[in-house]
């Protein structure tokens, strides 16, 4: 018998899936779009029937293969009770018992956590972290989410959410963040925040150099192509994120003193122009007895693969099937 | 037959230690003065003749007490190793092995860690944190130590020196540290932090007052007494120290959401006064999703007692003996 568990990645507009092996090696992929599914139950039931095909599929060429368990990433996953709670991201509303309902749709183990969690397991177990007991995972998205592995084991804390560093408070009085409070860090080091900060710059240089940009036009991959290209505003924005980003993390080491920090997402393949900025600002800003023993890497996961192989590590973790 | 553990608590000046039992009674307790010995062999030789002493005085009453370990707590102690690491508060130099020196001696495993772990650990066998799996420990002394618990386990980290709290930067730029930076939590929110703070708003509100204080006097006792009698700039300070210490915590919280977070030490013994601002300023600056969730209390061991049982807790959890 060769088992396979399906990885779920539920986004606000498209859910993604596929099959996993225990190697890590994704079989088959499928996806839907979040949006088209006004009631959880129904994505449940569209997503179930999809995996059961792609599982059909498998067994064609192999009769062998047969669906383990489901993992599940997604915004405010809470892992103890398998729930998606009060997402602002998504149409469901309150609690949404989504693990359950797999559960009973496909009738095997099902675990959900959130998507950053998820990722931060896939690292484990198929990325840069193999091997390593104490780490943290970032994921430097839209906002900036984040996992933390102690001991081998992901910390989700009292309730279920723990690993909220995009919502420290970086800068007190700081800018203005979704969550209602001011100075999240996710509001300065995240796609979202270096655009911002790019903003501000122009602003600050120049009141009405604002009136000659499209700002629907302006993302971080922009702003790292004008780096790129020698435009200094551009790389000073650069230089303050990975600055503010290297102090946060050099905090966060006094914690949980992990052995590597793993940087994710979008804005962390700006390679150099982010980690330089980011390696010089952390080793400043850490207490001397951390120095020169913590490293900060990109993550080694496949941009597009990685939510699906986070969701997919979570059921493996939990099967516990080596 | 009984076991007995030895917990030890080992400072700059004095180390106190004791025979604990399983139950987190101490029965003997004895003292060497640090500083008398500049070989900690010597220290430890001293010490763990007393301790043998001490158990056959034990065993007089019931010959069937054992001694099964010994627990250490110190300053910069590192668990993996069983070491004190280049401590700026003792004497000796370099890396002191001491659990091992003490292996040797009484012929028991012996196991080490800094006093603020320990500290934490006393909480959950024989404290307030007994049954939580997820808290944080902040002790508030000259500096702020901590130690932190998740999923029923100490944290150590890579390195085994997790949990300095007291040296996350929680003012960029702000009063000097002694670890050589700037801005950490314990230069503000400890008992030389409100000092500190005190003697700022004495000087903010007349530059000459510092001439008429014998500033060898004050402490936070003092400041303490001072708010009590209706001072306000003694109650001002404790304003000022709770406010940053309820913002510290509630980044704290971000990290590994615990259940509770427990303040030991002197300026804990403070009551109301601290605790009041620390929790107005916590929950208002919790993320919504940690509001009226994570309780802030005053740690259950008694003052004198603590770092002798946090010691001993040590050594029982690593017999795992229930």
């Amino acid at each position: 018998m060769q088992q396979l568990v399906a990885g779920i990645d539920i986004g606000g507009t498209n859910t993604y899936f596929g099959l996993v092996n225990r190697n890590g090696k994704i079989l088959l992929t499928g996806s839907v779009r979040t949006t088209d599914f006004p009631e959880p139950k129904e994505l449940v039931s569209a997503v179930s029937k999809k995996i059961q095909i792609l599982v059909a599929d498998c067994q064609m060429k192999t009769a062998e293969y047969k669906l383990a368990g489901v993992g599940i990433g997604a915004p405010n996953g809470n892992y103890f009770n398998g729930s998606i709670e009060f997402a602002p991201n998504l149409k469901w509303k309150g609690v949404v018992p989504l693990a359950e309902y797999f559960k009973a749709q496909l009738n095997v183990p099902a675990v959900l956590t959130n998507d950053a969690n998820a990722a931060a397991l896939g690292e484990m177990y198929f990325g840069g972290a193999k091997g390593m007991k104490d780490f943290i995972f970032i994921t430097l998205g839209t906002g900036l989410g984040s996992g933390i592995v102690v001991n081998g084991q992901m910390v989700y804390g009292h309730d279920g959410f723990a690993g909220e560093l995009g919502h420290t408070i970086i800068i007190q009085h700081g800018r203005q963040c979704g969550c209602g409070r001011k100075g999240c860090l996710e509001q300065y080091c995240s796609a979202s925040g270096i655009v911002k900060t790019y903003f501000e710059i122009l602003k600050s240089e120049n009141p009405d150099a604002m009136e000659n940009i499209n700002r629907s036009l302006v993302d971080s991959k922009y702003i790292y192509d004008k780096a790129m290209g020698g435009d200094e505003d551009a790389f000073y924005a650069f230089n303050y994120t990975g600055e503010l980003l290297g102090f946060a993390l050099a905090n966060s080491v006094a914690y949980t003193s992990p052995e590597a920090i793993f940087l994710f997402g979008g804005l962390a393949q700006a390679g150099e122009l982010l980690f330089n900025p980011v390696i010089l600002s952390f080793e400043k800003n850490l207490l001397h007895n951390y120095k020169n023993k913590v490293k900060v890497l990109p993550s080694s996961l496949p941009e597009n693969d990685a939510a699906i192989l986070g969701a997919a590590s979570l059921i493996w973790n939990e099967l516990k099937i080596e």
